[in-house]
């Protein structure tokens, strides 16, 4: 029998996977199961891209542009102008997704055997493109008891080595739910550019941003043409993750170049997701109002009650959806399965991701769970509830 | 400046990428260009996958399951079983076009510096994926004058070595049209049996079979379920290009979970494209037996009008929508961008694709071009017509 390859082997697990068939049980025995684990929002699609879909009017359903639909890029470029971002079409890589926009980045500009430094907690999945890429990541660790800043510039040069080519930062962040500043994102600048690396930033949550903060992107930083890459997706911005549908934005020419040779050997990103996408740059602004003010909502609702539990620590988020919670618990991988398996209050009980998965530096984040707020505030206050009363009894509890 | 990796560098252009400002330009003049080198079928796509997008009803475009909507999946294996392929929905991983399908399957079990082997000439495509995995083709040359017929066991032999993991073929073939039989079948069989070999097969143009000649699976070949690995797509079966789904479909377990494992690192195949493609199995047969039609008749429109014409030989293919030609010129290349640049008859020209993109072997191809027959009878005659008066008085004409 032949075998699987040794990247196959290596290539990570969702970080949740095996937790699934636990709620799938608990489902199974009637207890009610709060996800707090997954990213898929339950906010609506903006109407107008509902409308977009409907009204499809081709009779071939074609390919587009290998780069994307050029009048999708076209308004992208708008859409990116409005955000203080100077580009235009030709800036732009419309993508499958926010996902193959890093996978793309990334094999544009590392080999195998190349380093990319990414703060940790970051996002998951980034594993499984550097794995399957064959890059190594080289994590420097933020701390929940800063609220997860960006470590000193002293901390990042103790990673840089000849391998080294990148710098990879999820601003506002998965799952971290934390904003750079001006003067973070200064620093970086001043890394990249001493010793010439890029410094890809994905913002795919660039519209989720709270308490009057203000985003800023890497696109807007002077000198910076030449090493930013920014990544960016429909996902979340639209709620529209089915869609597929994200892009690179990049002022460095020879970077699009070589991005747009991986896109032609694709041939297209989703005809009817950009179809989608290019009517949803008409969304009016009161629909992001809205949905920010909502998921500002339900942050101080989460953040509070989880606050008020004794023990667990959990920073405030400005931005995203996520949050990292510290629990006084041995285990949250333990925990996670516990709650699913052998617990219920009021005959509900909730699924969290434990955060190990989000640490590349190995047994960090035992402590920690990720929470996406993405659920209404009644559903929320219930899994504050359930958190509470399911600590009152853990029995791998600790001070 | 940062620096673009050596993969980045090394991926391939498309074979046309650099006749198209030529052809821009003859249309900037003025002068009809005939696309005879798209894969763009401008066949309707069918009426019930139209009207599944028309109707979507959601008011969230929400990601699917990794592997492909389980609705999806249980229709697509109805559709297999139909075609003689014993599968159910759990040996089946939706992927974003066929594209994504063979990039997933050679990251699941080859790595870099491992060996493939394809019969040349072969679908350009491949070697951006092969190129951005880090995996080395070893071409078995297959040759006009035998119509593109499988070399013999004793040559696929001689290129097999430690390294070697798979051989990769298309039935029917891009860019030849060939239909391998099922003693050509056979062979292969025996090859993958005794060396270990994983046989990926693309199959994607499986319902563009003429002549009255019957398509034959390699999932449908007994002792090789566990070397086996079909790729398929819409793209072309329902003029869905855009939609951007295809899938890989094995009977290895252990394939389809390493595969599954990249495929939640990008999350989900594109939705909208994934609810027309679960309307589309609904359509009716009448659909097929027309476009089969319709194609068979351009492709003996084409293939007689070519051979007419002095020192053309364009054997006749059996599948698919391609043909090689060989030519009577001193190189395609040249004479391809001629017809753009200087040539025109009734102002008309003609756009082909020069076969040597085709070819891993250094300069083979070179007297050859593929057509698509993508186009309607009226123009391929043009088409023809413009071949024949430019090979008379073309500069680099050969005997």
């Amino acid at each position: 029998m032949p075998k699987i390859s040794a990247r196959g082997l290596r290539m990570p697990e969702s970080p949740i996977r095996k937790l699934v068939p636990f709620a799938e049980n608990a489902k199974k025995r009637g207890t009610e199961v709060i996800h707090l684990n997954i990213g898929q929002p339950d906010i609506k699609t903006p109407e107008i891209a509902l409308k977009a879909i409907r009204n499809f009017e081709p009779n071939i359903v074609a390919y587009s542009h290998s780069a994307g639909a050029q009048s999708y890029r076209e308004g992208l470029a708008k859409y990116y102008q409005k955000v203080g971002i100077a580009v235009d079409h030709t800036n732009i890589l419309v993508t499958t997704g926010g996902s193959e926009a890093i996978l793309i980045a990334l094999n544009s500009i590392m080999d195998e055997g190349d380093e990319i430094i990414i703060p940790e907690p970051f996002y998951a999945n980034y594993n499984g493109f550097l794995t399957s890429a064959g890059i190594t990541v080289k994590p420097i660790t933020s701390v929940i008891e800063s609220g997860f800043a960006l470590p000193s510039i002293s901390e990042f040069e103790k990673l840089i080595s000849p391998s080294t080519k990148a710098i990879l930062i999820c601003n506002p962040g998965n799952p971290t739910g934390y904003l750079y500043t001006q003067e973070e994102l200064n620093s970086l600048k001043e890394i990249v550019l001493k010793h010439d690396l890029f410094l890809i930033a994905d913002e795919v949550y660039r519209e989720f941003i709270y308490d009057g903060e203000k985003h800023i992107s890497i696109l807007e930083m002077e000198e910076l043409d030449q090493n930013t890459i920014l990544i960016d997706s429909v996902s979340k911005r639209y709620s529209m993750c089915g869609a597929r549908v994200g892009c690179i934005v990049s002022k460095n020419r020879e970077l699009i170049d070589t991005g747009l040779k991986f896109a032609q050997a694709r041939l297209s990103p989703p005809t009817l997701g950009q179809v989608a996408c290019e009517a949803a740059l008409n969304t009016p602004d009161t629909y992001f109002t809205e949905v920010v003010e909502e998921y500002m909502n339900r942050r101080n609702v989460l953040i509070e009650g989880l606050n008020k539990i004794d023990g667990i620590i959990c920073p405030k988020p400005t931005g995203a959806f996520y949050c990292i919670a510290q629990l006084p618990v041995d285990d949250t991988d333990k925990f996670a399965q516990w709650l699913l398996e052998e617990f219920s209050w009021n005959n509900k009980t909730v699924m969290v991701a434990p955060a190990q998965g989000f640490y590349s530096t190995p047994d960090l984040g035992k402590q920690q769970i990720r929470i996406a707020y993405v659920l209404n505030t009644a559903d929320l206050k219930n899994a504050i509830r359930v958190i509470d009363e399911a600590l009152k009894i853990y029995p791998g509890k600790q001070a």
